[in-house]
């Protein structure tokens, strides 16, 4: 597996683009420079798979995008930042005119669709401006690296920095490409954090073997990322294959699955670090590592009770080699252990720090800690000593701009 | 059942005292003007009930009152701020030795005494500071609400005030009185926030009955309150009733245990609601409440969520009336409940404003918004419509002020 430079227009037959419509206009100073609109499109149908929020409060393009990708087929998805479209008034009429609008414009289906939304909650969205956008969205698409960054822009909220990846390897002697482009933790104005992906492909493959691996995957990838434990409405990663890439076809267990499920993790491993080094406010990409498990599932509840912590996330922050809120997150996880078998490490590119052996403290250097912990990416290693599973979770720092973001808007 | 002044002395026959020795001044600068040493006694001996941190790294002093209460039966209770002695080098040594001076000062036995811990994890207690310090705290002990105060402000980390309270119940012809002291969401140094509750009552009453209402009573109360979603390893809540109420001993359910639940009850709601408060970093209560339930666990469950949610922590933070991400954080709560027949208000003592009708945004005027959620206690009020059970759930904003606390001591 290579990775190569592009995003979701790096497979064959897939084109994108990205523009401004006017859907981040109403909820804070106009911003024209803004893109606000996307689209991917295949020049084929293709074997398609989606995964969604667990969120009982599920946003209207999710239940949409739920209902046309029900049969595993889809060759296109619709996007906008701005206004989530969750919780508003008509939003699914609005969902379906999206829908509608982009069938038409590209001489296709509205089932054909995929419809993805992230921003505002509760209000109704702009749809005339997105039914205005399309056509020029459409006129606009194209297989060139730059179509793809528009569209990776173009489904930004909050987001510092697009997320985008491309990879190739090589499946039955064909080369197969896989690319994605993510949006994660933002908002314009006060609103959650939504994520969303997009993942291209020219692998030939049945749709839902696809729908199976992508479950977990995203299991293994997307749901092993917490920025502030807070689920979002949207949340919403599409697969799209379109088999251009001649490939036999993938249709069950073998070298060629475990090739392409092998990319798939990497590439949503890629965009789920992007994610959460990117959460709002973040300075740092925090990672947690618990291993040495009697499972992987204990390893990871007691991961993710690491990176979620407000405590461990300010700690982060303030470079603290905090390790007692590491043994109090683990410690309420839910994850049953022996706390005398517990080692903890802080690592980064400055170095290694050993803090607590046998479940206590030890000795160490607060000048080493503190560079330690300076560095941009941090890993927090847990060594249980009972088993050979392990699992990392990654998150983020909790800063003031964290609260100052989500807070702090009206003063 | 009527409040009055007082504390842990209010009851008959319990004296406390609080005082400086020194634990809290091993990490920051010497504080001899703050408190660091408690101790609680009754004049005869006591059943005794305690619930204790759920977390599976429990501090050294939690496990020996465990066992020192296992028999239903206590005298007295040690208490220091400043040092939790959790994963601490030397941690059950030196518990014991704190039960044991305390014993050696009052003629008592060690298992006597409840010994409870807060403040810095993982280093080593200062025991001689501790040992010196009980002596001079034994012979302070007196029955004022002078001295309750002074042991309540001795258990305060970076609690902001003092938490006391005390009620009288009539129960058989006889005045019962309850009395507490509580300290929550502090620390001092690189460190989790501790909850810790000493409640003392003149009521008679069976240990083992007492015991499972104290459990019950906690459920209700502590329970429900969350800072920051981290449980510490030191949390404890201990009642000693000594009988010298002279009631006909309650063994059993009755009106009389009815009195005495519900007395206990206020009590610590009033202490839990003081913890949230004082939150590390709060500037307002937040109370959430879940009605129209088709059960209290459910209400629990999606009260619990909105509290714990960042951001709608932040939001309070920021009186941003953004009820989405109310919905938001009942929707992945984990209960099952129709988006489409909820409410949500926000009231204050500056008035009530309806938000969402239906699962959707209704429109409202944001002067009021600001004015309503600008209070120094705010209730977040969710109507279900599917039954008649109501949760109430206690927390605070997400302020600068917390990550400041946790984050930036070394800045």
């Amino acid at each position: 597996m290579t990775t190569i430079t592009g995003g979701v227009t790096a497979p064959k037959g897939f084109r994108a683009a990205g523009l401004h419509c006017g859907v981040k206009d109403n909820f804070t100073a106009p911003q024209p420079e803004k893109k606000d609109l996307a689209m991917v499109l295949s020049s084929v149908p293709c074997a398609a798979a989606g995964t969604y929020t667990r969120n009982v409060v599920k946003a209207d393009p999710v239940l949409l995008t739920m209902e046309h990708l029900a049969d595993g087929k889809a060759q296109g998805v619709i996007l906008d930042s701005g206004n989530a479209n969750a919780c508003a008034p008509k939003g699914m009429e609005n969902a379906k005119r999206m829908a509608d609008a982009a069938a038409k414009a590209t001489g296709l289906q509205p089932k054909d669709f995929a419809v993805c939304s992230t921003g505002i909650i509760g209000v109704e969205i702009n749809i005339e401006a997105i039914e205005k956008g399309i056509p020029p969205l459409a006129a606009a698409l194209s297989d060139s690296a730059q179509s793809s960054e528009d569209a990776a822009l173009a489904i930004m909220t909050t987001d510092t920095r697009k997320k985008e990846i491309a990879v190739t390897a090589e499946i039955g002697g064909k080369v197969v490409t896989l690319g994605a482009i993510a949006k994660g933790s933002g908002m314009i104005h006060p609103n959650m954090g939504t994520m969303l992906c997009v993942v291209t492909t020219d692998c030939a493959i049945d749709a839902a073997l696809l729908q199976t691996m992508l479950r977990e995957v995203v299991s293994k990838t997307f749901n092993r990322v917490t920025v502030d434990g807070d689920t979002s409405t949207n949340d919403t990663c599409v697969v799209l294959a379109n088999g251009l890439a001649e490939n036999e076809p993938i249709t069950g267990p073998g070298p060629d699955y475990d090739i392409f499920y092998e990319a798939l993790r990497a590439v949503l491993e890629y965009e789920a670090k992007m994610i959460a080094g990117d959460g709002e406010g973040a300075g740092r990409l925090v990672t947690c590592t618990v291993r040495g498990a009697a499972s992987e599932d204990k390893a990871e509840v007691m991961a993710k009770a690491v990176v979620r912590s407000p405590l461990v996330k300010c700690a982060m922050f303030g470079a603290d080699a905090n390790w007692g809120r590491v043994l109090c997150a683990i410690g309420y996880s839910g994850a049953d252990f022996d706390p005398a078998d517990v080692e903890v490490r802080f690592q980064s590119d400055a170095g290694e720090l050993l803090v607590c052996e046998n479940g206590q403290g030890v000795v160490f250097d607060e000048d080493v800690a503190l560079k330690v912990l300076s560095a941009k990416e941090i890993v927090i290693l847990v060594t249980l000593h009972e088993g050979d599973a392990s699992c990392s979770c990654w998150g983020c720092d909790l800063t003031y701009d964290y609260v100052k973001i989500n807070g702090d808007y009206r003063s």
